[in-house]
């Protein structure tokens, strides 16, 4: 058994040039973040949780960083699957994740059983997701962007890994 | 085994209308943070923790948000009771437990054996609790409030959980 | 098994004034952080994990606080190799641990491995770390320091322990 631990932020796009809203491999109403990739915060905590774990570096690593990067304009889901593949191929299969999401919006109360739903289904394990606020202080409290902690637990598949 | 991770973070109440200050299941002296319930960081964090790794939500599945929610008013400690008998309900048992509370305020070391033993009484596991400072910045370094994150492990207890 | 949650975070030191950077058992090229040890907060935020795990604390009771105290002046090494002895002597033994570095520099992917290997060798099981900004956001964004979250699985060498 292994742990692995990821965190991510990402700050909210102008709103004089809004961003579709991606969190939580599901789209939301509103403005979403900046960044070169769709910006899911929940989904890029959890990449480098999984990377972590396994030995394979983080999402930098795995997807480059910036605008010409192998990442740039990829859904998080994608990427998550794709890391989800190189996670079995080195020997690890996920046995729970859980994802603490920190920022005002969106309100993830009312999609939580279908974001955790379907995060499930993706990663083949149970994935539990819980949003909180910081009280008006701090750069998620003002509203700038997002964060996102990710905690997984993965155990070897094969001896030799 | 599922493992899971919770974040809170409070604001201290304005000296001019202090508050109890409530924390890890202790008053400890001094003025406490806003909130609707008794605003304990490091129990509220705990929870959402033991929610994600146990399929139940989060705190605010649980107590509700806000002045007329279920959960305002509460003491932390009946909180914490109250979710692990959801926990042990849902088919879990809690395994281990550990937070780390970030802030100023208070000085947690001269009570941490107390609040250590009284949490690891009221959950049934090891509870391990570290503090720290953040050298004057951000929110938690100026004094603005405080904050804390939890992880969690818990196995279920019955093989239809 | 247990496991155990650590965090730190460390001021960069005035320009004018600059400290060596010692990250993640390494020495980094660029102006280090204030601190009365060598302020490394990779290492910091792991020695509150492996105490918090094993029911020994903190950092802050393992090496005390202050220009005064044990840990003052002491590379963040030998006081990870202290707790290593502090941790086995107490009967448990380091399964997996990850680290999630948050800040503007060091650029950690170039020397990744390096770190992890070292860590590794030091922690006597795999060690996985992270990096991630925060767009501008925060202390971290804003290039005012550096932070660090650590997670920690162990298991009882001893059925005593």
């Amino acid at each position: 058994m292994r742990n692995g631990l990821g965190f991510d932020a990402h700050r909210f796009a102008d709103a004089r040039n809004p961003r579709p809203f991606f969190l939580a491999c599901l789209e939301w109403e509103g403005n979403g973040v900046e960044g070169d990739s769709d910006g899911d915060v929940a989904v890029h905590a959890l990449i480098d949780a999984l990377s972590s774990a396994t030995g394979l570096g983080d999402i930098g690593t795995l997807f480059g960083v910036g605008a010409d990067s192998r990442g740039a304009g990829m859904r998080g889901e994608a990427m998550l699957r794709e890391t989800l593949r190189l996670v079995h191929a080195h020997g690890f299969e996920p046995v729970s994740m859980s994802i603490s999401i920190i920022g005002n919006q969106p309100k993830i109360g009312c999609r939580r059983d279908e974001a955790q739903q379907r995060m499930s289904q993706i990663c083949g394990c149970p994935v539990g997701i819980t949003a909180t606020t910081t009280d008006g202080m701090g750069f998620t409290g003002r509203g700038e962007g997002l964060a996102a902690i990710a905690s997984v637990l993965v155990r070897k598949t094969v001896a030799s890994a």
